[in-house]
């Protein structure tokens, strides 16, 4: 009954306290960049320039100006495809090449075609100056979804040179994240070329799409590798977010499984867990929002090294997960950082720099740079 | 739309034929001993006695007489710990211990407590002459349970000498099946001393019963070692009557995964298959009422080496389901046997004699031999 009354009290958002601010490296925040429409992913060449997406579907660059300091170039990336811009859908992910540096391409993900039959796209292009060239698609997803919510839309190398990347559950029949045939509720793998690798989990099963990774996500907005392990986080209805270790063919629940309720209150199933699928590290209730994530193990902030940084759309936060070894997971207590901004965080980067960097969910979004006080 | 229909009138009994009758070696079937009431499991013994239980709790001795035909002694085997007997609950299995010769015990699985507050029970005894001495009790499910019903209750001796049994999920919440607190739906491996093998697979598991093998089971009723492989048949509710292979730690889905709907029509889950759960090797709908099940490997019917032979209830039948390999699992078509009896069969034994044994499931029931005929 206890747990019950808990359960029901963490759903409900009425008892679960938010772990008390700790005391941290003091720090200050500095605008590099602002008025960009809903800022969605950051990445770092090793140029010294910056892209950034705005969901609308612009591809923005931020490079260092004839006085060094960076600024928002006001020109869009020319070359960028088209992008179906609704709701949630939009613009998603830029992921530089491991190989940039010699090859100049990224990978970006965005939603594609039409509001009523849209898919979650990954594409490469050769980053030429300030335009995209040759643009390849490099996976589609399958079937064609009537929702523009729920595309996950992450992505991340894996120490082998494939790409990970999440699909949400598309919101509309929520078992199809349980489905193979479907990249609906999934993590896919591809190699940077679109092709399957051939040691996929369902490669070769029959009805299964061969890209799939891993099952079970409802909406996964957060991944990254550290130590060698995929972390990736995932929005829960209400309750339930989610912080998972991603295993090649493990299935994470969605919707068999959830700490959550439903938006109505309605329960989703009878199950917080089951033998077969795979517990999360952590999970977030009431619900946090999470929806970007990085690994910090930089120099400016010693006290922050070795963390999950979790960015937080409905609770305005980042949260940062301290683990004393990647490879064994979440220790200790999360500290909150960042309420002050009053802002919906959409990515969190550890930047080259030392530094962390902050996206805010806005019409007017910025990004932020985060760097130790000078006392 | 196919799958869809094939499926309705599957579970709706509408359309799925049975294999048609192969032509199969001539037999006879001889009536070595009637009048029992609900017959449900048959051993035999190194010294040519059998042992038969009768579900309302006696167990029978069939012993050979003067003439050296077997008869079936009057008397019950005395000293029978008490059994609930009620609905479904009885006494289920017996199996001598595979030293029996030495040591002279078998155990037993029988329903213990009251209608309101009942367990499986699994004991130890040994067998001196006609009755039973030195009872000790192995294993008591836990928690008690309020329904006479899904008892499961049949028993196998692993390799190792350990004991696998398994146990329903007692009717009343169905999703107990899949909670590790309580041995409802779940295949138990314990010594033949009580005692829990450290390597069962959740052990050690917070919140988990130790002697949990597998999960995720409705009303498992057949249970055989072949080849070192584990086979299990269990009972669904309106189809998904399944055979399964059974794996350490492994989920077999119920009420998760289904091939069946509910008695009442409804659907108990979306989900046939689920990423994570085993899928049945086979399985029958509309349902057969699987209740005991034997390898037969013996002398007298070489057509019939190297298959299992599935005793039906409500088919009323023996279904021989034909393997290669018994490592490999089902290959070919089933056989349908024995429907000319007309009978409820509860248990089939394959005899140390190459004969096959059945049970007939009746308030009269008979202990059955089926031999070749002799032309």
């Amino acid at each position: 009954m206890k747990t019950v009354l808990l359960f029901l009290a963490g759903v409900l958002g009425l008892a679960a306290a938010p772990p008390a601010p700790a005391q941290t490296t003091p720090y200050r925040i500095e605008t590099v960049a602002s008025g960009l429409d809903h800022p969605w992913s950051l990445a770092f060449l090793p140029d010294g320039r910056l892209l950034v997406t705005e969901r609308a579907g612009r591809l923005r660059l931020i490079e260092p100006g004839t006085d060094g300091r960076l600024q928002l170039r006001s020109e869009p990336v020319a070359g960028v495809p088209p992008v179906l811009a609704r709701g949630q859908s939009g613009l998603f992910e830029v992921l530089p090449d491991p190989d940039f540096a010699r090859n100049r391409r990224i990978v970006l993900s965005y939603a594609h075609g039409q509001p009523q039959a849209n898919h979650l796209r990954v594409a490469s292009a050769r980053l030429e100056g300030t335009r995209l060239l040759d643009v390849k698609p490099l996976f589609t997803s399958l079937p064609a979804k009537a929702e523009t919510q729920h595309f996950g839309g992450r992505m991340a190398w894996l120490p082998d040179g494939t790409l990970v990347f999440g699909m949400g559950d598309g919101n509309l029949d929520r078992t199809d994240a349980q489905r193979l045939h479907t990249h609906l509720g999934k993590f896919m793998r591809i190699g940077a070329d679109g092709s399957v690798p051939a040691d996929n989990p369902f490669t070769g099963r029959s009805g299964a799409l061969p890209e799939i990774w891993s099952v079970g996500h409802r909406n996964p907005q957060g991944l990254v590798v550290a130590g060698g392990v995929v972390y990736a986080h995932e929005h829960g209805a209400r309750g339930g977010d989610e912080l998972n270790r991603l295993r090649p063919g493990a299935n994470y629940g969605w919707p068999v499984v959830t700490g959550g309720i439903d938006y109505t209150y309605a329960r989703v199933t009878p199950f917080q867990t089951l033998p077969g699928m795979e517990p999360p590290l952590l999970q977030w209730t009431p619900s946090i929002a999470p929806a970007g994530m990085a690994w910090y193990d930089g120099a400016l902030f010693p006290a922050w090294r070795g963390s999950l940084m979790v960015a937080a759309l409905k609770e305005r936060s980042v949260r940062r997960v301290p683990m004393a070894d990647p490879a064994r997971g979440p220790v200790g207590a999360q500290e909150l950082l960042f309420r002050e901004l009053g802002e919906r965080i959409r990515d969190v980067r550890a930047g080259p720099d030392g530094a962390l960097w902050l996206l805010t969910d806005s019409p007017q979004g910025r990004v932020l740079r985060v760097v130790p006080a000078t006392p």
